[in-house]
């Protein structure tokens, strides 16, 4: 096979397996390749991962050694995508009665869950996450597009119990900004115990719900070594429950009198 | 640039962005190539996507033209994938009380979710796909893989309203097997009038459910052009009654007593 051809191949094996380790031999193998060769194809794919800002290769010595895709969305290109995001949402015709946002269109945009679930990917990258745990329902598709890119599994936690889902440990939680009684539950078969894990969801007010899971979670001796949101509510009159958090964005202001909504960079991009 | 760093870049950028007509005059100014080169590469690109088995370039003439990447898992790599994964499902320690079927795991996994909803994308590539719809919430996963493929937004319909949905429709159904009568609702500004979509869910008994979502969907004239469900049970004693859709595995039979299962591939493979 041609270098022209092994690059398109190697290149597609790679951004399908990120995160994964591949040792040489088998691109040796398959694209039918003397290994110095497959070096060279690999130094070319990283030179130019890093130009597109797409991430990079980590090549690891010896016998058991290889090469891995480790993805990295540039904070750049995540600002500018972020940027664009808050403008998205300053549309005034997204506002509902009590002031909420309609975001659904935004969540359902395979490309823009495919963005936010990068960024997530590349924050936690270094934080050895095991499972993305994420609460049903509006969080799920961006806890999918981060765990696609760290290359784990999903954990999905539950309002109610499921019959599919085997025996369950359940908690009871005081919703932050209701201040009403909750339930989560999580199927027991889902998460091994002592694994680290990041909390990703959708959105944030005082963080009643992020808590409620870091309390499920300890009782699967669970590490929360990451927690994200995609958007968090900037509200003054609450104390938020939860600190230890990234948000990619803020929204700032709901203004239904004056039709005015207003969305800024969150703390992620700050400091 | 080289060609070996152009085969890089342009395999990584197509590979993003599926179904979308991209002009040749685009790659020669990004990568700074005359239009020829480009034209070269892409011809390497689309050898080796055929030779991978993941789909091929479609080049379109003219002023208004360019080159769609159009992926397309191959019915062999496809059916290798769902034979293995019936292996996984006929494990005994799947058995849950009631007869069911423990498989968040799988649908948990990312390399399997992608799998899966490749397969979907290529069952339906040339419907003309402009939505996918799916019900909450364990089909949302293989919703996002698919729409990820088509490169089309997932449209979720929920059991209940909620208040970040804005005004919905509503529909009442009787679920196929248990005979209870049910809601659905979908956010209206959510799927404009008469648009084409496919419906992907993750199980399929006597197809309740899925006939609720066609009543739902011809409320907004919406033309349903395909049906795909990962997993459909057989089971004799009832009449299926929805007839038009694809399944990628059949439960044959599950039983408790013997701790045994028996899962088959579905009919996407038959006939």
């Amino acid at each position: 096979m041609k270098r022209s051809e092994r690059l398109v191949a190697m290149t597609n094996y790679l951004l399908e397996h990120p995160q994964k380790l591949i040792s040489l031999p088998y691109f040796a193998e398959t694209l039918n390749a003397a290994k110095s060769s497959i070096s060279e194809d690999l130094d070319i794919v990283n030179d130019m991962f890093q130009r597109e800002g797409i991430g990079k290769l980590v090549t690891i010595a010896g016998a058991a050694g290889g090469v891995k895709y480790i993805p990295q969305l540039s904070k750049e290109k995540a600002e500018r995508f972020i940027e664009s995001l808050c403008k998205r949402l300053e549309d005034p015709g997204r506002l509902l009665p009590g002031g909420y946002l309609y975001m659904s269109d935004l969540l359902g945009d395979p490309e823009t869950v495919r963005n936010i679930g990068k960024i997530f990917a590349s924050a936690f990258a270094e934080k050895d996450i095991e499972y993305v745990i994420t609460v049903a329902t509006k969080g799920i598709p961006i806890a999918y597009a981060t765990a696609n890119v760290l290359n784990v599994p999903v954990i999905i936690v539950r309002r109610d119990p499921k019959v599919t889902e085997g025996s369950t440990v359940s908690i009871n939680y005081v919703s932050g900004s209701s201040r009403k009684i909750q339930t989560m539950v999580l199927s027991k078969r889902s998460l091994p115990e002592g694994s680290n894990v990041c909390i990703i969801d959708d959105f944030m007010k005082a963080g009643g719900t992020i808590n409620g899971m870091k309390s499920l979670l300890a009782e699967f001796q669970a590490n929360v070594n990451g927690i994200g949101v995609l958007a968090e509510a900037e509200d003054e009159e609450e104390e938020r429950i939860v600190t230890d958090y990234i948000s990619l964005i803020q929204i700032q202001d709901v203004d239904l009198n004056e039709n005015k909504i207003e969305v800024v960079k969150g703390n992620y991009f700050k400091g």
